[in-house]
């Protein structure tokens, strides 16, 4: 017996059409913002990763799946979808066309974790990202593509926690702050934490750690760390939010799990399991990224939301697309005659824009309309030798069991128009 | 400089839209036809591949990315569709539901090979598996659906090359006069081929060597050697696709590269690079391939359709979606009071389904107006000072020039009715 891959799944059946439906949403929502889809490969050269997501994260050291190609290039399965965007909008110089350049991706990264409730190994993201505006107007827009793609969903209390990581001139003042604060503790710290603590005193903030976690509580804000320009972005960006009527909430704490970010720094929360509230994506402005990887000095914000969380989101409040629709008609023969007409027919049907069915295993009537029933046929169309020879068809209405003959040529037209009464 | 990895490709602006208006194609042909979609993982253990598409293949042998995971399982990037198909359709029992039990799959796959027109290392597959039916009508149907998706693109001239490749009674007699034949020649076969003659003589029948082409010419043909089952499906074949008015060729060499295929074997052709005639997908039955990963003796039908090569035989006869449609849209605005008050609009614009967009570059009302004509934008929505004060919005119609006035209030209802106009 061959089986799934650890962490990964099939979808089909139900939940096919749940796919269908959040991605159909997700269409929507991103052609009233205006943002394009961009598809970028499966995988990536690794040091792309390496450069953007960070060396040092978990998500480079531990969790990607990388392999070396016949031709002796280490290629990475693209553990998110920013990396391959930002390499697409500098190999194409997507920068000197007018600005900005708004751009959504949807499809499966790859993480290796221990798989559970809404983390797996290859899981799906939605994210959009936009380049070349430092406008906290598209800070907003960006949140708001979020909070309105939930809102389609019928997701409700969905909150959104913002804070600004500071830029250039604020980021090495919060830093040595930080580590102003946390040295008189450092006994007190884990392990790990003290070992970020001259590092990289930021990621304390992200701190699992309990005890870590209790001097948290009186730790200093980067909000009075900010510069000018960023205290003034982060205020805007406040304002336009509440403009929007968007529930926020402001999270000195909120750093996220990346080196990249500047500026703003977003989080989804909602309920996912019991009542605890879990985060289903985030975002952030990455000014110096473009650069980075090899571009001009172009910034940029964008966010990623996990769709199985999204989806765990979904059914704890149980949103979901309405039921699979039934197939139109479905063809009742008798013998290989009746067959070779009913194959014809069929493909009209087809040709006409209704889904139809025919029986290919040889079953009796009665199997056959319970095939029917199954399929939730609206219509049997039944052909045998009698309404062969009349060049005629017995339509019978599944709903209420009226039954009629309609001439073969007249059947397609009848089943359009009767099909929109029922 | 980071670079796409060699033969894969960004998907993006016009491109993008005709890989939406092909997958539209998809999901409507499929759902005339009651197949519904399944979506399996990018990667599976990689026996699964050994097994199902033959471990002395050349896409086992040469051209799949495998790699080791950190729990040390060889995985495989999926080189083709069906093997994951049959694999969910095993382990998720679906042979135990009623019959038939018909899937399509929309999605890339991966083989290392020379990148070429068409053929790229992530390439892109629309495939169809139906499973747990014999009947030719079934075999008939899968093929329909492979014409009716070109049918629907507007491609013309499509041809399909159909064959037996026989039964487990018909098989091993074409094998043996296969050998009758060769053997007398068999200091003119190229080595490879000479290798094959008696591992897997029908491999011969596929050979690119002249010499053995040349002896082609005079191959028995194996369409003399089906049992009398075979031959009758064979026949039932014919008389459907005569039926359904599908333009066939017959072809006894066809046998394809896949091992699993028992009676019919197709492929469908067209025009592609210069006059040549290239194949843009194929596929057949396999009867065997179920119980071969583990399930019950059930038998299965199917096609892959390579996109790539569909694409290019859609750009040689023009074929296409109409152009990208404009946005509704554009909101002109002066400074930050006015930019506020669009921003709100732009919210409730959006909300009612219109696709809108504002500046994020503090340009200049005229630098304003040019990019909503380069985004083909219906309408300019104008908010100066006078028009906030006055809580309404100058609506100029870019298509004519024409300019009025509009309560704020009333403006999403005057464009819904004006857009439906233009």
């Amino acid at each position: 017996m061959y089986r799934l891959p650890r962490g990964t799944s099939d979808i089909f059946g139900a939940n096919i059409e749940k796919w269908h439906w959040m991605e159909e949403k997700v269409r929507e929502i991103t052609r009233t913002f205006n943002y394009r889809e961009m598809r970028t490969p499966i995988f990536e050269h690794s040091e792309l990763f390496a450069r953007s997501v960070g060396e040092t994260t978990d998500i480079v050291e531990k969790e990607m799946y990388t392999f070396t190609d016949r031709g002796k290039r280490s290629l990475s399965l693209r553990p998110e979808g920013t990396a391959g965007i930002v390499r697409s909008y500098v190999e194409h110089k997507l920068y000197a066309d007018p600005q900005p350049t708004k751009l959504y991706y949807l499809g499966p990264m790859f993480r290796y974790e221990n798989p559970q409730a809404g983390r797996t190994r290859q899981f799906h993201q939605f994210g959009a990202e936009a380049f070349g505006s430092l406008d906290p107007a598209l800070d907003a827009e960006v949140i708001s593509l979020g909070m309105s793609f939930f809102a389609s969903l019928g997701l409700q209390n969905v909150v959104v926690q913002i804070n600004s990581v500071g830029d250039a001139e604020s980021r090495p003042r919060y830093r040595q702050r930080l580590i102003d604060y946390f040295t008189p503790y450092e006994q007190q710290l884990s392990a790990i934490d003290r070992s970020r603590l001259h590092r990289n005193p930021l990621r304390i903030l992200d701190s699992k750690d309990p005890a870590t976690r209790e001097l948290l509580t009186e730790v200093p804000s980067i909000l009075n760390s900010l510069s000018k320009e960023a205290a003034e972005h982060f205020e805007l960006l406040q304002q336009y939010l509440s403009d929007l009527s968007i529930q926020y909430v402001v999270d000195p704490l909120l750093v996220r799990g990346l080196d990249y970010y500047t500026l703003t720094a977003f989080e989804f929360y909602t309920e996912i399991e019991g009542a605890q509230a879990g985060t289903i994506g985030g975002g952030g402005r990455y000014n110096q990224l473009v650069g980075e990887i090899g571009g001009p000095d172009m910034p940029g914000i964008g966010f990623a939301l996990g769709l199985e969380r999204v989806m765990l989101a979904c059914e704890k409040q149980s949103c979901g697309p309405t039921d699979h629709a039934g197939i139109d008609c479905y063809l009742i023969t008798f013998d290989h005659q009746t067959k070779k007409a009913a194959v014809s027919l069929l493909q009209r049907l087809r040709q006409a824009g209704l889904t139809a069915e025919v029986d290919y295993l040889g079953r009796k009537m009665k199997a056959q309309l319970k095939a029917a029933d199954r399929l939730q046929a609206k219509f049997a169309l039944i052909i045998g030798e009698e309404e062969l020879a009349a060049e005629k068809v017995a339509v019978k209405n599944l709903q209420d069991g009226q039954q009629i003959m309609i001439g073969l040529e007249q059947v397609i037209h009848y089943v359009k128009e009767q099909r929109s009464v029922i």
